[in-house]
């Protein structure tokens, strides 16, 4: 879809069709449409930031909180939103051995016990692999470090899930 | 559900017991949870009422485009969530008769065009034909007088989806 057709688009169609660009809150998206038109796929991206830059605290840790657990729960029991289940399937959640899914199952418990949200991670940036080293060593943060770390991480899935929705500028059109 | 034990909730269950007390916002009830523990439901209700009152405009109209239409394509489609389809079916909007289903729709479709979010009014606290009548009225409003309307009723339909899930405390215990 092109950034004119995006611009078109009623609230309905534009909260159907990117609600789920920032997992489960489609009232970021809802938020962003009041912007448009979007001049460039970044205006659109960078409206996204912005309205959850502005949030308190407490509502960057209600984001992630709208986060699954990497091979958690809902990967078991398919309530994953298509989004993460691509997301997951892609880094190998759905692939792990007995001890990768125990270790990851403990780590995410460790993370979620010590920050009160649950450890966020662009999977299609990162390997299965990268993915268990980052968990054990990000564990060990302070909790307004992986808060903010975990907001940069829902910034990367959202440009992701975007630039599948979206097409990108052709730079002689800028 | 007492305080103690909503106090005592991790948050995943909080998120999924009380995630759609203001619809399809589940960032707001996993914000609030930061602020527990609430010393009575008023403290609870007051928590969720103030994230929303320090959102942006455009936040606050993002609330409300997350609302379905009554009587609406959702409510047709079986796509309604569990607390808007008793909400709409208990005030009559799944058995509108044909001329009021077209006065609604009709109604809908311009108050969305005149403001960019839809009508959204406490189901429970009015019927069928208060409904209506309101409808037609709210779309002459100004739109800042309707955006801040439409958000008293969300805390009022909030209050009353609390209501169903946590026990107001009793007197002798305030």
């Amino acid at each position: 879809m092109d950034l004119a057709t995006v611009n078109a688009l009623h609230y309905e169609d534009f909260v159907n069709i990117f609600g789920n660009v920032v997992e489960k809150c489609p009232i970021i998206t809802a938020a962003v449409w009041s912007r448009r038109p979007f001049v460039n796929f970044t205006a659109l991206e960078a409206a996204i930031s912005e309205f959850i830059d502005a949030l308190p605290e407490s509502g960057k840790e209600g984001i992630l909180r709208c986060h699954p657990d990497l091979a958690g729960r809902d990967l078991q029991s398919g309530t994953l939103t298509r989004e993460s289940l691509e997301e997951q399937a892609g880094a190998g959640m759905d692939a792990l051995n007995s001890a990768e899914y125990s270790r990851m199952a403990r780590l995410n418990d460790e993370y979620k016990e010590r920050f009160g949200f649950p450890f966020v991670i662009c999977a299609r940036m990162n390997d299965k692999g990268n993915i268990l080293l980052q968990l054990s060593e990000r564990c060990r943060n302070e909790r307004a470090v992986e808060r903010a770390r975990g907001i940069e991480e829902v910034k990367k899935i959202c440009h992701l899930r975007l630039q599948g929705l979206v097409l990108i500028d052709a730079p002689n059109k800028l």
